[in-house]
């Protein structure tokens, strides 16, 4: 599905899905979240068929979707880009290192009981559950939300959690754990595996712990490049007004506030687009910025490449990299992950880059297929 | 007062203090944070003599100091350091954009309470209060702060909301604003002051907007680099042991958790230490953190002598540069503080460095007994 194909489908849903958004924030305000089920008393509540369904989640530091396929046994690897998506069901951060637990634990609940809502289907009749979220950095993290995941569903449900990375390499790869992803979105992470099971990981640790190439990086560079020219640490660049003017602030300043005001990293990430008008507009200040992002990018994806001898012992073997995110898909004509995929040809000269066409969340819930298939039928 | 006097003088308060806070803490519990003037209906309440007393806080990203000076207006300015200290309390963070406002109100209200009730002095007998604060960067946070203090003390007392930079330089010229401070702690900022009352800025603006030379931005490029040699993307440093010893943690990716456990940058900033004794055994990261901090502490002193011309027309005029704060202060083989003078002197040789022998609350205290000399005699 292009950026555009989702839109209109998301717009043709919108009353459908505010209804339903309504409904649901009536029913959890009550502690009463999966009482649809019980309007389901006369029908079989087998939306999916008599198969059961899949669930696939991605949790993002921005939104959390939840996509819900039939299960088809029968159906071989390379036919899963026909299974239909039954529902589809949007929310907010998931991340639990940015909201904390209780909120992820939360938005997580609401977004699956709104796509099995949707499709008619109880959690009785889930198959498998692939939760792909950002900040699952260990395996602590992982058990702490299988725990939770496991009180919510009837003990047959197959769990699988993942960091959000998987569920966007499974997107390009057709639900194949193998090669490259490199996410930019509001975070950034670089994420391996090889077809022997090996996986290995860059970047990803947030903020505050080195992601620069990440959407918040860029923009709290911009930022910084604001104060630094206000206050004569810097150059004079054209962020200083395209970033006041966006904001709506007078002064560089007022910049301060407004940072602290609110601690969403996505807020600021938001900043981005502005980044790459300047950098086009000839200013230099944005465009070192974004040079910095793409080969703090490059080297995530290096990192891993070489860690798992992705492109074999000569650095000449093929790999996918499959490329994910808003930095990333950005289609400007300062492209960053054109950028990035030429700073890491230098390196990996048979590197296969690949923008997905659907979105991670279908990843995931490929992803719970062959978990699914992989437990249950080998 | 030297550091180690000024420990020792904390560990003899220690009870008292304690008793003092417990008292206090009881009070603020039943919104009754004032309650201890009532107690003093017999006495005069004019703990600081027949003129009354000063304020001078100085309200940090760590912690809040409150000091309750006499005060005396036949003295001169020269005579401002025999001033006794009536009394001295201690409270945690006030920096609004740090811990929220409503917490940063709390805790400055409740350190002036402590610090008046040790000295037997009602808030009718405070003549002025210099409130100098961290995360005071524009008109309108003097003004917020300055309307909730207008409703703490009666109409007569002065109240003066500055930067918290403003009591570190006056701490070293002896409540005189000219010339340049530097303050690295938990955070950094650089603020300077011409006789003819112009007044520069420079850094200042937090973690999130580029203030890398500070503590916290040196314990963050610390855990960043742990990070990027953990994952590959950095050469291999002394810091990861270090660190995780120190943290009692087990890996590298355990490091993100505790990252994000707990938002406060004082938490952070207290790895520097650590940064330190790695750079002076030999770690080549360590080293270069290090020195990259020394260059964005030299360059934000830098831009603030540059804007005010405090070096006068030809770069040699000589000017007062103080230096504040645990970065600064540090007194190790590695001295950030020395580092940064030498880097200033080159662009200024005749610069005047002042560690000064006072903490900043008592610059606080003396510019309240400045400005309050200047609005109510001259």
């Amino acid at each position: 599905m292009t950026p555009e194909q989702e839109k209109e489908k998301e717009e043709k849903g919108e009353q459908e899905e505010q209804v339903l958004v309504l409904d649901a924030m009536k029913r959890y305000r009550n502690g009463e979240i999966w009482d649809f089920e019980d309007d389901m008393a006369v029908s079989d509540g087998h939306g999916g068929g008599e198969n059961g369904v899949l669930l696939g989640l991605d949790g993002g530091t921005t939104s959390t979707v939840c996509i819900c396929l039939p299960m088809v046994p029968s159906f071989s690897h390379s036919q899963l880009q026909s299974l239909p998506i039954l529902a589809r069901a949007v929310a907010g951060c998931s991340n639990h290192n940015s909201v904390g637990e209780i909120a992820a634990r939360e938005t997580l609940e609401q977004v699956m009981a709104d796509a099995l809502s949707k499709c008619g289907s109880k959690r009785s009749s889930v198959r498998a559950v692939c939760l792909a979220v950002s900040g699952v950095n260990h395996p602590t993290d992982q058990q702490r939300i299988l725990n939770w995941l496991r009180d919510i569903f009837p003990s047959h449900v197959k769990l699988y959690v993942r960091n959000d990375a998987v569920a966007a390499l499974a997107s390009g790869t057709m639900g194949r754990l193998h090669g490259c992803v490199l996410i930019a979105g509001t975070g950034t992470i670089a994420y391996g595996f090889t077809e022997d099971g090996k996986e290995a990981r860059a970047a990803g640790a947030g903020p505050v712990l080195g992601d620069w190439g990440s959407g918040y990086g860029i923009a709290a560079q911009a930022l910084t490049a604001v104060v630094k020219a206000h206050d004569g640490r810097g150059p004079s660049t054209r962020l200083t007004n395209s970033i006041l003017q966006a904001l709506d602030l007078s002064s560089a300043e007022e910049l301060i506030g407004w940072t602290y005001a609110d601690p969403s990293w996505a807020r600021i990430a938001a900043l981005v687009p502005l980044v790459v008008s300047c950098a086009e507009a000839g200013d230099e200040v944005a465009n070192k910025i974004l040079l910095e992002s793409v080969q703090e990018l490059a080297s995530s994806v290096k990192a891993v490449v070489e860690r798992l001898g992705l492109s074999g012992q000569d650095g000449k073997d093929a790999f996918p990299l499959v490329m994910v995110g808003g930095v990333l898909e950005a289609n400007r004509r300062w492209d960053i992950g054109k950028e990035v995929v030429n700073c890491i040809s230098k390196y990996f000269p048979r590197v296969l880059p690949i923008r997905p066409k659907v979105e991670p969340a279908v990843g995931a819930a490929w992803l719970a297929w062959n978990f699914f298939m992989k437990d249950c039928y080998s």
